[in-house]
């Protein structure tokens, strides 16, 4: 078969040496490790159509790969262990094609190796958004952001990824390619069959193109950074932004002392509007496309107000461009810096945010009480109601539990802890992460069974033979 | 099993008596007509359940029932002919609680029974709106309205129903209900199954409740019926509001002279502030939860430089809410009025905006040669790109075709060339109405043979047997 993949692909189509296979089989944080029989980096959806026609057809397993950012191990392929065929890894790396700007209709077609950042920069070219920001933007490629729902600091206003999908281009297991791309606002012919295979982690599917929603570039901004005494008080804050400048609210993201100070410790040329770092911090962004709003002077009224009252403690408002990319800057660091840290057990809670602040103080006395090696790290979607606490382990302490098994234990003691707390409160364990290799064990634990079933039964419906990412979501 | 039924639901949770039954087994417009064995009223998720277990389990089909609003008879059981076992229609009237309101979070819970006027006046109560607004909507139920993704004059701005349901109950097949009520904003565990029932016409389950988002209401408002020259105008209208006015606009439709003509001539009532109707004609509703604006001032701003620049021809601004809702009374009185002028062949299209003035114009010549008894009436959701091409033939010469097979032919014949049209540029057949019984052949005539595909096997995930509404979306 590889042989024929070479015919197939060419030279710069496919990767069979180990040393340059490395990058494509370990995830990015180093902690996941698999084996591919190849990597395949096919120029066009065709050759994709071919690659997994002619893996699966020998009952060889197909392993899509993205920007390799995620934190679950979703592009990971298997093991090769017993039970565990290796496969091929296709990373879509040179499918970066836009393939058209249709302005009038706000729609972006792209192939689905196109990096995050660049579908960003093309849309700024005339005059729109994807808003879709994370941390990772930079080499996210929007298949894989398709394929993992992602979620980032827009999605208080815009949604997830789903809500900015509107339509894709798949290779099913069989190589045959499922094509709607026409962009329709509405269509109601049947089984919407995109929402599938957005979240589906590639257990699907191959996702080879999409078709995005553009949204008019914001006119007026005001950002600022703000501290509260506790997360109670930022969810008040929260209703009362809401109540007041519901259709402005750009983000609104809550970050716990220690997390700002490890993004100080690690990244250089990060900038503080604080003497001291306060106990909570809310990073806020007002926007509108209408140019002629001054969110400046709504937002300062506002924060003043909220200080009068008691509910801010302090407050920084950015005067320009620049002093706002500043506080930005902070939010984004924070994978770069907490890798550096230590090792995080980043916990992806999803709550109604009428909850959030009672989850992080039962979590917080648990933490203190199991984990007392760990400091506890807050960084939190606080709009959405999604909560990464993180326990963030010192590098020595965590290479001193010895053994991988010995650390993957620990990790999953500290899941499942936390896990049942969100539980208890209505929560879910994966808000935006989603569930990879790595959280396969708590999506059977934790799901409803009926659920659970009707998962199987899709998935079957899809990929009979189980060849397209297994050991993703069911974990064989 | 209709005593067993009889015995589980009492005497007002089932109906046996055919003159009792009849409202439940012919559309709204009287136009097709089913037969079943009875008639079921659940009154909790429990009872339909059992109804269906109890069905299903003797190979009984089930037809769940909303409102009976739909336009594509995908609420009308079998006809009880061959291989059309008759079966239960399963009617949620009685399902009509609001289960929960969480204000904080934007979320309203209710049984799938609750029609969408009481969930508007539930919301209001609050200060919030739950933005879906069709003519129907004194009689359409949530449950229903989910089944069939419906759309309607606020999807330009919130989308259609998918985008504002957080969460489902449904009965499957085998009677277990599968419940995701959590209202999550966000949750990566999986599959979202909630987007298999949304839009499936009641063919993977029966949908018993549902969590609904709820937005804040609108504080400022600007309301217009303006006119324009033809529906090239209008577009170019839209893209110059888009530019100026985006996030503020809530409703955005055209009218042909036919279509507002025959709402005068047939509803009570309504007021034109034209001396004579005007050929195309646009109404238009700016809004915003942000009550500091001044959208009235704006709006005119924006309709006197269109003026000066012959974009439109004459315009009417609303300067009273009671004015403002005589402009929504006219557009929400179509379904009547229509019904009472002729038999309206209705087309469903949906097309990128771009293509929606060549779309009409094409189908005018198509419509002038092929058709010339009707009389040709447009009523589009512009904003969406969705037209409803209406080809309304008077009563006289509908009854004169004799028998209702020629009825039938001719409707046939309609949509075929007008679905042509609409393929032809990248259109769909069906925008928001669904495909009920009336357009399976069209469906399988025009649907990607391996998207078709695809959704047959999903049916068959859910549903192996076919006992879920039989004979919608897949005809058999």
């Amino acid at each position: 078969m590889v042989a024929e993949l070479q015919e197939l692909l060419g030279p710069k189509g496919l990767i069979t040496e180990p040393a340059e296979m490395e990058p494509f089989v370990v995830d990015w944080r180093g902690r996941k490790r698999g084996t591919a029989l190849a990597v395949v980096l096919p120029a066009t959806t065709e050759e994709v159509s071919a690659a997994v026609r002619l893996a699966t057809a020998a009952g060889v397993p197909v392993f899509p790969q993205g920007g390799n950012t995620g934190l679950c191990y979703g592009t990971v392929p298997g093991s090769g262990g017993p039970g565990n065929t290796p496969g091929l890894v296709i990373a879509l790396n040179r499918m970066n094609r836009i393939r058209e700007i249709d302005r009038t209709a706000n729609l972006m077609t792209v192939d689905a190796g196109v990096i995050l950042a660049n579908a960003h920069e093309e849309a700024a070219a005339v005059g729109r958004q994807v808003p879709m920001y994370l941390g990772s933007e930079g080499s996210a490629q929007i298949g894989g952001l398709i394929s993992t729902n992602a979620g980032g600091t827009g999605v208080v206003r815009y949604g997830p990824m789903r809500d900015l999908v509107a339509g894709v281009e798949v290779v099913l297991a069989d190589g045959r390619v499922l094509s709607d791309l026409a962009g329709l606002k509405k269509n109601n012919t049947g089984y919407d069959l995109k929402h599938c295979f957005v979240g589906a982690e590639g257990t699907l599917g191959v996702i080879t193109g999409a078709v995005l929603r553009m949204f008019p570039e914001l006119r007026s901004e005001a950002n600022a950074w703000v501290s509260v005494k506790d997360p109670a008080d930022a969810l008040t804050l929260l209703s009362r932004l809401q109540d007041d400048c519901d259709p402005y609210i750009q983000a609104f993201e809550l970050l716990s002392a220690s997390q700002v100070d490890i993004a100080f410790r690690h990244v250089p040329g990060l900038r503080m509007p604080f003497e001291t770092t306060p106990a909570w911090n809310l990073m806020i962004e007002l926007g509108s496309p209408d140019g002629d709003l001054d969110l400046h002077a709504r937002f300062e009224t506002f924060l003043a107000a909220a200080y009068e009252d008691g509910l801010v403690e302090d407050g920084f408002l950015a005067q320009s461009k620049a002093q706002a990319e500043e506080i930005w800057r902070v939010r984004h660091s924070l994978s770069e810096s907490n890798k550096k840290e230590g090792v995080g057990v980043v916990l992806d809670i999803s709550i109604r945010n009428s909850r959030a602040a009672e989850f992080i103080h039962t979590a917080d006395r648990g933490a203190a009480d199991a984990f007392p090696e760990a400091e506890i790290v807050v960084v939190s979607h606080l709009g959405d109601g999604n909560v990464h606490y993180i326990l963030m382990f010192p590098h020595d302490y965590w290479q001193g539990l010895g053994s991988e098994e010995a650390r993957d234990a620990k990790a999953d003691e500290v899941m499942v802890a936390f896990h049942d707390v969100a539980a208890a409160l209505g929560g879910s364990f994966s808000a935006e992460h989603g569930i990879g290799r790595k959280l396969t064990g708590e999506l059977q634990r934790l799901c409803d069974p009926l659920r659970y079933e009707m998962m199987t039964r899709m998935k079957a419906a899809f990929d009979p033979d189980n060849l397209m990412n297994p050991g993703v979501l069911f974990g064989n």
